[in-house]
This record gives C-alpha cells, structure tokens and sequence, in this order.
C-alpha cells in the first residue's frame, strides 16, 4: 500500500510495455527488489489485464504462478526477488544490456524497500551504475520508514537518502509518495535524465489509506484485521484497468558480429594450466558467438578473462571487487539473451552465494569460473584458497559442478556449459598440469575420463582437477608394489559419472576418493551419493582437506592436507592389505 | 608502500598496544583489512619487537606465523583477512564492544585498501558505524589508485570518498598520505572527533618510494625486480625500532551482572516451535550468562531473538537486512571476549557466506541460528526457504551443523554451542513439531535419539527437524503393512552419530534418510559419509528436496518435494520388497 502511488502512475503514464509479447526486447523492464510488495506486482499486472481476477485470488497456493514473492513463473518477471538487495543490482546487468550491448531505449525500473538499503548489495549496485552513468535505469524507493520489527536507521530522512545517491553519482528526486502529480514530475524528470541513474526516494506512509495500519508498526507482512472496511476506507471495490503505453519498436537491437578464431588445444603430455586455458576458451568462444559477455572482479589477469576482454572490449564487464554485483548483473544480461560467462576466485564466489541461490530460482543461465582452487594455490594462504566451493555449489538446484583437470577438458567443457540451462561452476586451477585428454577427445558435463584400467584393478583412484596426477603418481608408486589402481578423471562432479562410478565398484575392492576441497559436499560425497543403491557397495576412503592451511609450497600444502600421490599411496595399501 | 607512511606515524605516536601482552583488553586494535599489505604489517611487529628478524624471513613459508595474509596464528591479529571488505565489519563489531559493552577507551584503527571499497560490505560497515555513532573507530582509506588489473573506479578522486562517508555519517579528513605531518595531525583530528567514526582518506601512491614501481600499473602482487636498488632508494638497510605506547589500563571493562531465569522446558507430547525455544533459550541463557551477546538481522520477531532483546536490550545489538555485517560484527564481539548469538531467516545466511567461511580461518567462536528451514515454511516460498544452508555451512572446517526436531532440544544444544570453538549453526523451523524429547534429557553436539527400536526392524528412517514427524508417521503406517521401522532422530548433523547410523546400518536391510532440504551435502551424505567405511553397508536411500519448490502449504510441498510420511513409506515399502 505505500508502494501504490508510486507504481500506479508509473504504469499509467510512463511505463512502455507490450503485455502480448513479454519477452519483446523493447520493453521496459520492471523489478520489485522489495519482492514482499508482491500483492501491489500482481494487482499492477491485474490491472495491465496480464492476470484475471480468478487467479489473483490464487496468491500464495500451490500451483499458482503468483507466488508469496515474484519468480519468473509469472510473466513477464524477468527475475525472482524475496532476498533483499538483489533487485537493483540485477537491474544494473539489464540497464547495461539496454545502454551499452543492445543500445535500445527501453527504460528499467526497479521497486526497492527502504529496509533493503541496508544491504551492501544495494551500494555496489549505486557505485557500479554511477560509474557506468546508466542513465537508463531508475530507482524508485519506497521510504515507508518501518522495516518489519522497527524504524529504519534513516526512517523519514530522505535527504540522507539523496545525500547517498548524489555521492554514488545517481541523481536524486525526493518527492511525497502519496502525490501523484509529484510523482508523474518525478518519472519525467527521471527520462530527462542524461548520464546518470535517477533515484526517486519517495516519503511513504506503510499501510497508506487504512487507518488502522497507516504508519503503525508490528503490522509487516500480517493480514488485515478488517479487510472489508479497508476496502471500503479506499474507495469501495472497484476494477481498475490500465492501458499501459507501448514501447518504441523502431529500433532494431544492436548485435554483434562473429569472427573466426582456431580452437585452443594443448599438446598431450605437457604441462597446461586450466586457468589459462579458460581465458583462452572464453575468448576463442567470444570471437564465433556473438551473444556471449564476460564479467570478471578484478583479477582478470589472474582468471585469464583478460584474454576475453582484450579480443572483445566491447562485450567485457569490468565488476572490480564486487562480487554480488557481478552475479546479479550476469543474470540480468541473461534475461537479455547474453551468454554470460563471470569469473573470480573460487573462495570469492562464497561472497555471493545468496545471488547464486537466486539465480537458481530466477531459473538464470549462469556459467560461474573460479580460479585459484584448494590448497595447491600455496603461498597466498586460506582466505584465497576455494576449499568449499564444490559443496556450496553443488547444493544449488540443477546446478553443474566440472573441475577439469587439463587445459583441454577446459575447452570441451566450456562449449558444453555456453549452451547449458541453469548453474555451471567450471572450477580452475592456480597452477599446471599434466595434459592427458587428447585435443580431438570430447569430455563433457556429466562424463569422466578412465585414465588407467586393467582387468585386475585392486582398487579405484576417483580424483578430480590437481589430483588426477597425484592419483597416477600413487598408481605408479602402487604398481611397483604389485597392488594395481584404476584411476578416473571424474571432471564432472555433478552430475557425476554414476557409470563409471558403479563399473569401480563392482570391479575393485575399494575406491578412495581424493580432492583438494573439504571432506563434505564435494567429490567423495557426489562418488558416495552415487553408490548408496548400487549393487556394489565398497569401502570408499575420502581423502580431502580436514586441516585449515596455511601458506606454504603447493607440494608442502597437498602433503599437509594428506591429499598427494604419498597420502594416496597409503590409504590405497592399507585397504587393500585389510 | 603505499601504506608505509600511514602506518609509520599510527605507529609512533598514536596506538596504544601493550605488546607483551596482546590479549589486554586496554589495547588499541589494528586491522588490516586489506590483508595483501601483510608486508607491511609484519613489518610493523618487526619494528615494534614482536617478529625478530629471522621470523621475519620466514614469510609465506611453512609453518611460518606470517601466512601471505595475516591469521590470528600472529598475535595481536584480531581476525584473518585477505578477503576484501571483511576488516572493517568486523572492526565495527570491535568498537561497538569497545563503546558499549566493555566502555573502554580503546581505539580501533582498519587500513583499507580502495579497491575494496566497490565492496557492499564496507558500506554496510559505513553505515551501522555511522547510525551507531562509534568515535573510536577510524578507517585509514590507502588510496593508491591503482587495483590489482587497473584503476579503481574512482582513482584519485578523494572528494569523493569524502562525499560518501559524509553522507553515511562519517567524519572524513582528507590527507595526503606521504606527508607525516599532515597524518599525524589526522590521527589527532580522529581522536578528538566525537559522536562519529573517523575515516582519513589518503592519497597515496602505490609502489611509493621506488621510482621502478611508483605509481605503475602491472605491479600487483609481483616481487621487485632489483630489491636492493629499491633498498637503497628508500634509504638503505635500518634496523627500525619503534617504541609503542601503552595503553591506558586505568579503567576495568564494564561487566554486566547475571540474573536468575528458569530453563525453558516443553511438556512431551505438546507441539512446540524450535524458533521460539531458540528465542526462549537465548534469553534463558542471557539472564545466567553474562558475556552473552545476540545479534539478529531485523527479523527478531521470525527468529524470536526479540525475547532476549527485550530481556536484556543492552546486550542485544540490531543489525538490520545487512548479514554481512551481522556476521562481522559477531567476530568481531567474539575477539573481545563475548558469546555471540546471531539469526537470521536459514536461507539468507548465504549472503554472508564467505564471512562465515573467513571466520573459520580466524578461528572464531560462533553461533548462527537459521530459522524457517526448507520448504515447510510454506506460502512464502522458495526465496525465504532454508536448502543449502546445511550443505555449505557443514563444509566450513570444524563447523556443526544441528537441526533440532523439537524445542527441549533446543535448550540443550543452545547450552551445548555456548561453549562450543567454533562455527556453531542451529537450524530452526518456523512451525512447530511434537517434542518428544524429555525435558530433562540431554541432546549434545555428535549425539542422536532413537525415537523408535526394536530387535527385528527391517528398515531405518534417518530424519532431522521436521522430517522427525514425517518419519514416525511413516513408521506407524508400515507397522500397519508388517514392517518395522527403526526411526533415528539425528539432530546433530555434523558431527553426526558414527555409532548410531552404523548400528542401525548392521541391524536392518536398508537405510533411509529424509530432509527438507537438497540432496547434496545434507543428512543423507552426512550418513552416507558415516557408512562409508563401515563393515556394514547396506542400501541408503536419500530422500530430499530434488525439485524448485513454490507456494503452498507446508503438507503439499512436503509432499511434492517427497519427504513426508507418505514418500518415507513408499521408498521403505520398495527397498524392504526389493
């Protein structure tokens, strides 16, 4: 009800959205940040004639589109919102997509609560469109004072708010909430806008128009006590229809164009770094599709994605140290049909696993690249280290987990997950290794790679990434004492290869898992998850990192985390000889 | 480099830090919050006597106290960092202890890096410390300009730092952070400000001092590449000492005085609601304990952490929708001795992942709980939903991961994790549950309840939290069809109790677990983990949430995701008939 106003007239005068076509590229776009608003989202989409009134009363129940908070069942939602702080910055990836890939004039409007602005999220999306002067995208915030158990740190002090925005580089309007003739100025000042975001921060009353609940606090998220006479008290049952505008469609949406580019491929038998080989595959992708962007948080020369971004400037997305940003503006330039590829560290991507878990739910296509796994990173020590990274991201709905472990498993898996629906996390390491998969071998998601195989295997090496040469050095060291290991490449670690995984255990004695990650939720977890019904049932030995490391060589850190060829050794003997 | 000059004069005449004894709760803290500067911080201890020179050359190496970024292995350091945008939240939760708990006049100084301030978690920082008015924090902002690939977005551009720090309720002073004169009178300025944190803004150059690197992209993080040119440009070899104050030890912190309360206990049989135990426990605890802080994310009535604001409000600290700092500042507390209690909603613990990630390499004690876990909270739907919270939080090192099914439970965890090193994580539901543990017996920490046994049972149901419920109606329905189900309670998922799973592994035929949460990572790879080198391994069927839940109420999305007793029995009937 404070929100009412505000997006009343935005719908009836400034809105430009063809309701027919949902998915229309010239749309505006509108984002509820404050996902709770979510009876004003559907009542808005009522009145455009997108919902009728038999499903609006719907709300809430199974099988309904319109759920507790917007999700992109409901078109034309372009993403789910209900985590706070997450609307705008996935509103700063459309506007960026409007501004600067697709150049159309189409407008983005996002919805955000006064209590979100709280959240760091809601600030690095304020420093990123600034900088960026994404004048495209308006703001809109909804200042009701009360948050759901009390006041807001700023309650009514709008100019703290405008304050805020102006030093972000945003151009602020303050306006009363509840005039719609302010209001109306406030939206044509905001078009008028050249360079900058605009920010309206709207002085709201929580409640507006019942008296019972106008600007009273402990009535967040309750349902009226009377609803009857509050409908009365706003002016009796009515049906409100909107004609909302169309938008300009005399513009065609800027594409790129492609160009030839040879496919990376490593020679076999030398050492090769799946880093690197990713900033090579994002840019030889980059060069024959046109649909596909990077974004990367300011260490693309370590991620490689430099290589992406010298060949495409144009298509490349500086995020700097904003990880949260740089998910939310991935998935919104995906609601614009970008494939879009964002890399860091992998123990950074933890930073915005929430964007992630939405993304999930927004039913994003998201490929994620983290860099710098485990303890074979060395030195630099554990804040750098992506030790659980494979468990966070495998727990995310139909998500992909590969961890390659040669530059040209890169590739391969690369064009695999360009075309992929949903999560993929490609999982990178800091230093090399040894190429075994030829260049014309196809590995893909879901598959693995026996590396070793005999008719007499005592025992299974399932390793994955830097521990695939430590389980060949370990099979090695095993076959001069006459004890004879299968080794699997399980570069898919969701899903896994339950094939391979199965054919193990029926053929050896005993399988040991070995994972420079933690002992729960990655590898060993995915090879035991795919044993639980299987026929054969062997032991399995996890062998991954219980320690916290510290700095030290890869070699010394691999020997400390007992996750080397020395520490498979042993676990291997001791099985075998039980 | 850059911060060199900053540090310096910090140093000398304005730190109070009794070195030989770190843990003096009189002293000055420093945060490096911009780890990557360990150089300079080692640096530091080594010219204030606490690193002796050969330590010194131990840097980065094995064994080594000096890791590439600082960890609390080097006293005095407070917290890990080398994640951005992490020191100065958790420096925010230092001060607060500082003014409000322990009402000493400590000083808590963070150099900050400007990369790091494209971080949403620093504004967040920003903007509690300014709401809170904390006048003995100070920020030192090294503005060098250049990150680790490019310029910041803001460059040199210290007005603007200014700008928005004023406008989150900072005072800024703007210096340039090579004249010692100027900072010296800055850190004078900062100590007399007061009703407001400080932050000085420096302007420096990065490499400062050796014209080879000064002020040169391309640089970060790489070795000079003529170190005893660049030693003699700076002046040569000196063995620098600096003599630092002491603090002032006049005044003993504040205590608070502890109270009598009765231990919340729940009448077997009755429905209760772990939520609101969680709130009773905490204020229960409050009362008897008097280093006992709760920090909640402006969800208080959810959570229920309201009782113990309202039983004790000056021990209660309101962080509002910012998890990030929340997370921080319960570090923070914790470094000064305080037992912090957080909460939030499950689901959105996700947002300061990488926080509880970076507090396992701080060694931090800490006690999250998650309310409203999975999809039996019903219509709000799958945003506010707990999924992946056991999974990433069970792989942060030396965590525990517990998930009561009723609300004497709770108490004793709660009492159980009070004491506990480490990452506690309590996950509650947001309705209720039959208690059938006795208020007088004890649940702890690796343990587990066997609600139901008998000599000949064929199956065993593994349930934690609300499936508890789903898993006994599920046995009583078998028991109707002539099968005997053995119904294990594990609430504690990790650790989890080896010895119960493997017994019921070794006395039935077939194990099934259930979760209202993801497959991956949860209780069933808890089992599967506990099995996995057990003699006894039979059939584990996982039953979990596989699908992307929406509205609806908690009993049909139970079913729809096939965890309630109706799936139990099911997937029971078939494995006993297979």
């Amino acid at each position: 009800m404070s929100a009412a106003d505000l997006i009343a007239v935005l719908m009836a005068r400034h809105l430009h959205w063809d309701l027919q076509t949902p998915d229309d590229p010239h749309n505006d776009h509108v984002i509820f940040s404050k996902g709770h608003a979510s009876p004003l989202y559907y009542a808005m989409l009522h009145a455009a004639g997108v919902i009728d009134e038999q499903e609006l009363r719907t709300y809430r129940q199974l099988d309904s589109r319109l759920e507790g908070h917007p999700t992109p069942r409901m078109p034309p939602t372009d993403v789910a919102t209900g985590s706070l702080g997450q609307g705008l910055p996935i509103g700063v990836g459309i506007a960026l997509s409007g501004k600067d890939l697709e150049q159309l004039p189409y407008r983005v409007w996002v919805l955000c609560g006064d209590s979100e602005m709280a959240e760091g999220s809601i600030w690095e999306a304020f420093d990123y469109a600034g900088w960026r002067g994404l004048d495209n995208l308006t703001a809109i915030i909804d200042v009701n004072r009360l948050g759901q158990t009390r006041e807001t740190m700023l309650g009514h002090d709008l100019q703290a708010y405008a304050d805020r925005a102006t030093a972000f580089g945003w151009h602020p309007i303050v306006v009363d909430g509840h005039d719609v003739r302010a209001i109306d100025e406030a939206y044509d000042e905001a078009a008028n806008v050249s360079g900058k975001p605009t920010v309206i921060i709207a002085r709201t009353l929580k409640g507006k128009g019942v008296k019972a609940v106008e600007d009273q606090p402990g009535k967040h998220g309750k349902p009226l006590d009377d609803a009857a006479s509050a409908v009365q008290e706003l002016g009796g049952l009515r049906d409100l229809q909107v004609d909302v505008q169309r938008p300009d469609t005399s513009q065609e949406p800027h594409r790129f164009s492609s160009t030839h580019a040879d496919r990376p491929s490593y020679e076999v038998g030398t050492d090769g770094s799946t880093r690197e080989a990713y900033g090579a595959a994002l840019a030889w992708l980059g060069a024959t599709r046109e649909d596909l962007v990077a974004l990367d948080g300011e260490v693309s020369n370590s991620t490689h994605a430099d290589q992406f971004a010298k060949a495409q400037p144009e298509r490349y997305f500086e995020m700097f140290i904003a990880e949260q940003q740089m998910a939310a503006a991935a998935v919104g330039l995906g609601t614009c049909g970008w494939t879009a590829f964002a890399s860091t560290f992998g123990a950074f991507w933890a930073r915005a696993y929430d964007f992630v878990r939405m993304a999930a739910v927004s039913r994003a296509d998201l490929r994620l690249c983290g860099s710098h796994a485990g303890v074979a990173i060395g030195a630099d020590g554990p804040s750098q280290m992506a030790l659980e990274d494979m468990a966070s991201l495998r727990a995310i709905q139909g998500s992909a987990v590969l961890h390659p472990s040669d530059a040209n498993q890169v590739t391969c898996l690369m064009e695999d997950i360009a075309d992929r629906s949903g999560i993929s996390y490609l999982r990178v390491l800091r230093g090399k290794t040894t190429v075994r998969t030829a260049p014309d071998e196809r590995v893909h998601v879901g598959g693995s790679r026996t590396v070793r195989q005999s008719d007499d295997d005592n025992v299974t090496l399932i390793s994955c990434g830097v521990t695939v040469d430590e389980a060949v050095k370990a099979a090695d060291l095993l076959a001069a004492q006459g004890i004879t290991a299968r080794v699997i490449d399980c570069y898919s670690v969701k899903p896994i290869d339950e094939d391979a995984v199965r054919r193990a255990a029926a053929d050896t004695k005993a399988i040991i898992t070995v994972e420079d990650h933690r002992a729960e939720g990655g590898l060993g977890d995915a090879v035991l998850e795919a044993l639980a019904e299987s026929e054969a049932r062997p032991v399995v030995r996890k062998l991954a990192v219980g320690i916290m490391p510290t700095s030290g060589t890869p070699e010394e850190l691999m020997h400390a985390a007992g996750i080397d060829a020395e520490a498979v050794t042993a676990a291997a003997r001791s099985l075998c000889e039980a």
